[in-house]
């Protein structure tokens, strides 16, 4: 079985559900050497990434899918901060930020299920600031990755910790060439 | 805090004991979708994935750090076989992979303990096959990394699934570049 190219809400929200469980279980009580460490200037750590999450459960998914069932594409998204944690994080634990982000998801999880999205909702367009127009399907599959490629970037930010101690190993870490691909 | 180049066996042991149950969160009860798409021929779906740790925790990390401790360079480590869990996975469902890896992570982490590894046995070598002279330390590191790599799989082969379904966030969302750098 190779890649799908359908969308099924279900499929999305069976990720969407299971985010904050894993990001627990893979963060919680870890040593600050993890938590905090980072790929350099500029870069973000395990804490930030949480952080960054908890951001687009509040300001992203949630309200732009309403924004395109209530306005459309009259009334584009509004941007997305994508440095808004740098403040919102600050003098927070780990721990408050994990139990945060669960909390949010959750709420976020019911509200669309409240909506009682029909495979005709997912076909809705609206338009986003840079992308242009875009449909709820898109927005929705985009939530879903955005946790896997969030995950992505967290795995990697570990791993770059034992860049040097692996010693010939490296050469077999696929994770260790990884360069992030400009983007998380 | 940007990389650190310093090994700690607590530090390793931490990601490796978090391992089984951020997989186990991510993964149980998700749809087959999921569980069983791959990136295209030749290569592992989450199902391989875990079936693959599996191999690792039976055949690799600590038979080869017993071999290190008890015939140093004289005795190589044997080679260990990457497409083991195609045989050994078939049959059983990714429930009972979960609980696998998690029982056997368990016990050798419980025997790892029981070594009451000191500073001065993290340097002593063993020899890789393929790789030559290596330390205790890197094979312990590894085994941490290793984890790391195959969660930075797991999120891109998932990911992948999204690749058309996403639209033009596409362009955002750093996991899908990923090209697997020609090793997971």
């Amino acid at each position: 079985m190779s890649s799908s190219t359908e969308f099924s809400l279900a499929e999305a929200v069976a990720v969407l559900t299971r985010t904050p469980a894993a990001l627990d279980a893979l963060l919680r009580g870890l040593p600050n050497s993890w938590v905090y460490c980072n790929e350099g200037k500029d870069t973000w750590s395990a804490f930030d990434i949480v952080g960054h999450l908890i951001v687009g459960e509040r300001t992203d998914w949630m309200p732009r899918a309403r924004i395109i069932l209530d306005h459309g594409e009259a009334r584009p998204f509004d941007p997305f901060d994508r440095f808004a944690q740098e403040r919102e994080s600050q003098g927070k634990s780990l721990e408050q930020l994990l139990d945060e982000f669960a909390r949010l998801r959750k709420e976020n999880l019911a509200a669309l299920r409240e909506l009682n999205l029909q495979s005709e909702d997912l076909t809705r367009r609206g338009r986003h600031p840079a992308l242009g127009s875009v449909t709820l399907s898109e927005l929705l599959a985009t939530w879903a990755v955005h946790d896997l490629t969030h995950l992505h970037q967290l795995s990697r930010v570990m791993a770059d910790q034992y860049r040097d101690v692996v010693g010939p190993w490296k050469a077999y870490l696929g994770v260790l060439q990884c360069n992030g691909h400009s983007a998380p």
